[in-house]
């Protein structure tokens, strides 16, 4: 199996997924990032799929049951780079990924979260 | 063969390697970056081995090369997170980095070359 790397980069986890992940990688990815969110306390997530011209539904399921983990464990979840024929099938397939923020790619993802950080979801941190 | 994935954020293409990369992985990699150097026009790379126990010869000597043939497509190298234990191998072997930026961590990578490519090589960039 393979394993995604998760980088972390001042408060936020980057996650690049670049090749068709299987369901057991995806997985391991959803744990994998819970577990380095409790350990770095990173205060946002960032999940870049710009590389995938295909989500399936186990995939869009697990990527929304993560951030709404995350967001259990202090964190904000965006997912980046949305191909549009990846936004269409999502829509035709009725596969929801609300509760979940998306922007187009990945420097507006990382401005969003650093934003959210800073002013709306944690008033009281530096 | 696994590939390592290069995620770009701003002008910085931003590496980690967090399994045991083989030869061939890590000379695809190489590739991988010069590419992505030259389709993206980013300016510093920073490379994360904070995983990595241990840096046999091949691959000092492909990230070093990595380095110097990034500058060749105008941009900075760096590599982060080098443990201890790395750097004590690395001078026992006589293995050579030199011409290579390195720094203890992402965010203090990061730092530099977002500070260097303003500042000192790219002086008539915005």
């Amino acid at each position: 199996m393979n394993r995604i790397p998760i980088l972390k980069l001042q408060n936020i986890l980057l996650v690049s997924i670049q090749i068709d992940p299987s369901d057991v990688t995806i997985q391991a990815l959803q744990e994998d990032i819970l577990k380095e969110i409790s350990r770095t306390g990173a205060k946002g997530i960032l999940i870049d799929i710009s590389a995938l011209d295909i989500v399936d539904s186990f995939m869009a399921r697990t990527l929304r049951d993560c951030g709404v983990m995350a967001a259990l464990l202090g964190a904000t979840a965006v997912i980046t780079g949305i191909q549009p024929s990846v936004a269409i099938t999502l829509v035709d397939l009725g596969l929801d990924l609300s509760g979940i923020n998306t922007t187009c790619d990945i420097d507006s993802g990382f401005e969003f979260l650093q934003a959210n950080g800073k002013d709306q979801l944690y008033p009281y941190s530096e």
